[in-house]
């Protein structure tokens, strides 16, 4: 046996997470960790919608079900309800029986096999790879995605613009105006970019120009306003107007379910037949890539969606984690006024859903994270359920001294630091 | 908007679940399904493992459970301990620190995952494709693997030789030595094969001369001979002659769980710096495809391995299970003998395991559905726990038919029925 590893050349590379290793490194008894995926309890911990303990119990004490495999798409209860939860019930892609879903692992899981899927059989005869668009800060989880699916030219794009501390409407628009004919746009969580319906319309209207694929990412619909449909309109629209599109959604973070990854692509094709078509491709990837889905996570959302009692339940939920996030953003703006913040923090209302710009400078987040001990996306990005009314007070202070030193210049960070 | 699909040229592709879509459409009454994957109770149904509905119900029932993210690599009670169980507690590659696992969606995840990072890793520097080999039946469901993995060169070869009706032992040991070395060789359910230790250590001597890599393929590790350590024979053997391999393993049949997907892909490198380098790559790769996975099934059989009580029962229903399996085998040998088919029906009892091959050519299993509305894999390898009290008169019956056709020659298929 040659004693020399067959994996000699293999280097190591770092994990995702360093924000979180950095956190979980830190020995500050002060530490703050503000990148939280999920909702969190006011005392830190991950919250869990009640209506799925319940469910979940139903569920383990049946002793009629067995644990045979799901289909290959998955559990179609399960596909159909999570498909009319977004697109609504009476969109016409569902009465027209054109729109469909595939039951995947979590909304990674979706846009995964949707990316392979388009990337096989999307704009095929174009002589130049087709282009990818995806938007800071989900590029750093989603670029790796469609590399792995095969592409090869992914661009990102901003929707934040973190000078005028709003979003980027104009830039947006500009880089679907300057994106090469058919691209794909990822669309990540419509409901919290903050673009009215109007700015959605003229987002339509371009890519409908310019024949440029949506494929909507939604990770959270009924986090943002609290309504369900509300928070659908942007893909509603799209539909609407006939866009043949995907969308990968996810139940982690409004059921509070994050460990056992309930994602669902939904396909909304031209026709019934071109669904099929399609759907039987995605058929066979995934007997190449899972084989089948987790069966539990689907049930659960599956159980709380057709059950009027649970749906009721897990619907004001919702409605209470919103408020409770409303009340987080008020707070801190608050705060910050109080201790004579330089700037406006009217964005920080101005947002909605559970992740938002907090309308910091990268230099400003390393300053945190380097003397405060509290741990934020570069871009600024934190989530608002993160905060809490043990470290509100702690994180706002620390805030505004970021702030303050860099408009002061003086304790701030020097170059070399920032980077 | 175009009035056209973007999908126009999407094909239409068939399942993989074709034999199962044919007994669906089967009105007959008296049809018989004998290609499940898992194990069915003597009333056809799925069997469940009764521990696993005990911890199932703790699961439920524990109101300081999370439903956080797992980490990217899996749940690490559960890796460890399944790693553990195939290696063995004291194999040099656990007790060196050079083994771990990646908790994957099922044992389909586990090959894709390894499969992916072989492709990217493994032998760069050859001027020719990697050649992969996996043995027929499982060239059916694992060929895709592979190739979406994007591996283009992919052989099957036989495992069992259906003149002989025994285990292709010499035919095996000539594609291993007509292999281009360093080729890729999937061994898939060692412990089914029914290749002697004697033999496994030639082939291991082969491997070994011939540089071909080991991805082990283990579906229900104790289901061959009721014994967990007998059955990891050939996978030991090998980690202790010092191979560095790949190990895909599964517990949907040991546990019957097959609904939530329980899948560890292990490890074995050469020492614990090439095993973290390796872990490295697949976290990134998992990232890029279902970011975590699915945590309850995992928290089962981590429980259930940890548990001395839960173990025992385990280990009992595995006990319980191999018993029934070699009766139905016994049972369907001896109605065979009784009824006068044609040739030797050894072979039944000969070999081990929940997968076995019945001893009959395409035409007479292409005869039995046609005719007899029973329904197997046209290798002729069938799921032994398929067969119950209420079936197996008939089956037998059946079989005999088919083959006494086949013998005189009269009313057999046409050669275009056994196309």
């Amino acid at each position: 046996m040659a004693a020399l590893s067959l994996f000699l050349d293999v280097p190591l590379t770092r994990g995702a997470d360093r924000l979180l290793d950095a956190y979980r490194q830190d020995p500050s008894p002060d530490k703050v960790y503000l990148d939280h995926w999920g909702c969190q309890t006011d005392s830190g911990e991950a919250w869990v919608c009640p209506a799925v303990r319940q469910t979940l119990r139903q569920i383990a004490d049946d002793p009629t079900l067995d644990h045979e495999y799901l289909p290959v798409l998955g559990f179609p209860r399960f596909t159909q309800a999570a498909t009319e939860l977004a697109l609504g019930r009476a969109s016409c892609a569902v009465t027209e029986n054109r729109a469909g879903g595939v039951h995947t692992v979590g909304g990674r899981g979706a846009v995964r096999i949707g990316a392979e899927f388009l990337r096989r059989w999307y704009d095929r005869n174009s002589p130049s790879p087709v282009v990818v668009y995806i938007a800071f800060p989900q590029w750093d989880s989603l670029q790796c995605v469609f590399q792995d699916a095969g592409f090869t030219e992914i661009r990102p794009y901003h929707c934040w613009d973190p000078v005028k501390l709003a979003v980027a409407t104009e830039g947006f628009l500009a880089v679907l105006e300057s994106a090469p004919d058919r691209s794909i746009v990822v669309l990540h969580a419509p409901e919290e970019t903050g673009l009215s319906p109007t700015q959605w319309e003229e987002v339509a209207r371009t890519m409908r120009r310019k024949r440029l694929f949506p494929f909507f990412d939604v990770p959270a619909q009924g986090l943002a306003s609290g309504d369900l449909d509300r928070d659908a309109w942007a893909l509603r629209h799209f539909v609407t107007h006939g866009f043949e599109l995907f969308c990968a959604q996810s139940f982690s973070k409004t059921f509070g379910l994050h460990d056992e990854r309930v994602g669902n692509l939904i396909v909304v094709a031209r026709d019934n037949e071109t669904l099929a078509r399609i759907r039987s491709q995605l058929q066979k990837q995934v007997m190449a890539t899972w084989a089948t889905p987790a069966n539990v996570g689907a049930r659960v959302v599956a159980t709380v969606l057709s059950n009027r009692a649970l749906w009721g339940k897990w619907k004001q939920s919702l409605r209470m984690l919103v408020e409770k996030i409303m009340l987080i953003r008020e707070k801190l703006k608050e705060k910050l006024r109080i201790l004579g913040t330089p700037g406006s923090w009217e964005h920080l209302t101005a947002q909605a859903g559970t992740r938002s710009f907090m309308g910091l400078f990268p230099s400003q987040v390393a300053f945190l994270a380097k003397h405060k001990h509290i741990y934020l996306h570069q871009s600024g990005q934190f989530s608002v359920c993160s905060l809490n009314s043990h470290n509100l007070d702690y994180v706002a202070q620390s805030v505004s001294e970021a702030v303050s030193a860099a408009a002061g210049g003086a304790p701030g960070l020097s170059q070399e630091e920032m980077e």
